[in-house]
């Protein structure tokens, strides 16, 4: 296997996260991917179906979301990003899992970082789930923030 | 106020609802707005905002997903609908709430569907917080599913 | 009639366009549409069209974001943009024309102009032909441009 | 280079084009990049630029369109498409030339398909000018045409 989970990599939820939080339904896990900016899977629990039994569209967005805004953070200048777009095809239904969603940076400007994120049903053939590219208004760490 | 909450609502978790299923952090109601197909309002509670206290985008856009199959399938004739695409701009940050979802059916045609869907936090003014374009792929009720 | 061609409005193409430019192709004219930041009309002509003898969709993508970045131009502060992202929902064919599209700034920030364009096909009973929405880079007038 | 003109690629105008359609303005050439669906290169001349003079937006988009549609359209099973979505990322500008345009069919389904499109600047030092996703709704060649 190329890829192994990251040594520090933790499921989520995260420490300090409010009890009931969305977030803890979210069975996570950090993986490395050669060539890619930030790669997460998630297993398809009960908890994050729709009543067909497959992973919620918009779970699976926010799981995206998470992983794109995490590749921009750890860029070689840091940067803090707010998504100001996002855009989603739906490939096909992911039922099996666990989905990995993997990122790659598409252009990192000083005001804005666009991400690819690409999911892949692992458990079912690796079957391409979706992929989409968000936007995200940036200023490096450290900087005053300002009106987007 | 010309909308109000319809008889028949009642706020998430549905009943039958896995126990601890993303869902169950939603804080939801329906609510009848004049001229929309569909709309929701939603709590902004501490279990579904990021670290910045503002309601978490990726779960934002699982509330316009739902409020927009919604209102496809309360079509004059009815149709089952899967999410095929799905755009969403933020336009500002949602951190008082409750958030208003309202959805406009854009298109109804016999294998598709396009859906708008606009966000509002009802509580800082109806700042206006998102908004989204979604298309599902369809087939009336009764109808055999066909691969789309 | 609740809209009339501006004044000053004049068909494509402008005053020192390049000879054989794409944009002589383009019977365009400004209309006035109340409540709307900006508006064009444009001719189906055979010199826009594809050979099924519809307004051909990157063109019309063309006449979407000139009328989007015209909108932004003409705000109470002048501002000079550029397009960063683009979504368009083509919602049926365009045959008769003129078609209408129609431009309302969504979000107007420091750093960034979210714009909604709508286009109709006046010709056959406004039929509701694309909907899409557009991002803009910006800066006030007069102020020198920074890398986005 | 892993890339040719290929034998019998010509430039547009293609034979029979109306006099003065928009896409006389347009120099391109098929190439063959491999494992790609399809790839164009457009020459940027006066004819398809902005006022400032790079590449316009919405003549990238045209590019695109074509680019993806004849993936599409060449592919094991042919099929007719028609555009339903389409969403562009523009990540930098065109100046230089020519921009490549390659097509990946990311899914292809009975009903619709979804196409990848990114476009290089190559007299840029191929730099990274747009991403782009669009969607298809699509009927096998032969099939009689049914309402999207």
């Amino acid at each position: 296997m190329s890829d192994t989970p990251l040594p520090g990599a933790r499921p989520q939820p995260a420490p300090g996260l409010t009890p009931g939080h969305a977030f803890e339904a979210f069975d996570l896990r950090t993986v490395e991917v050669p060539g890619a900016d930030w790669a997460m899977e998630m297993e398809i629990t009960p908890q994050v179906v729709n009543s067909s039994g497959v992973l919620q569209g918009g779970l699976l967005t926010t799981l995206v979301d998470l992983v794109a805004g995490t590749a921009i953070w750890r860029g070689i200048v840091p940067q803090k990003g707010t998504t100001t777009e996002l855009h989603v095809s739906f490939l096909a239904a992911a039922r099996v899992g666990p989905v990995r969603a993997t990122a790659h940076v598409l252009r990192r400007g000083k005001r804005s970082v666009v991400v690819r994120v690409d999911v892949h049903d692992r458990g079912a053939g690796d079957l391409y789930v979706a992929t989409a590219t968000l936007t995200f208004a940036v200023r490096p760490e450290g900087t005053p923030g300002t009106a987007p």
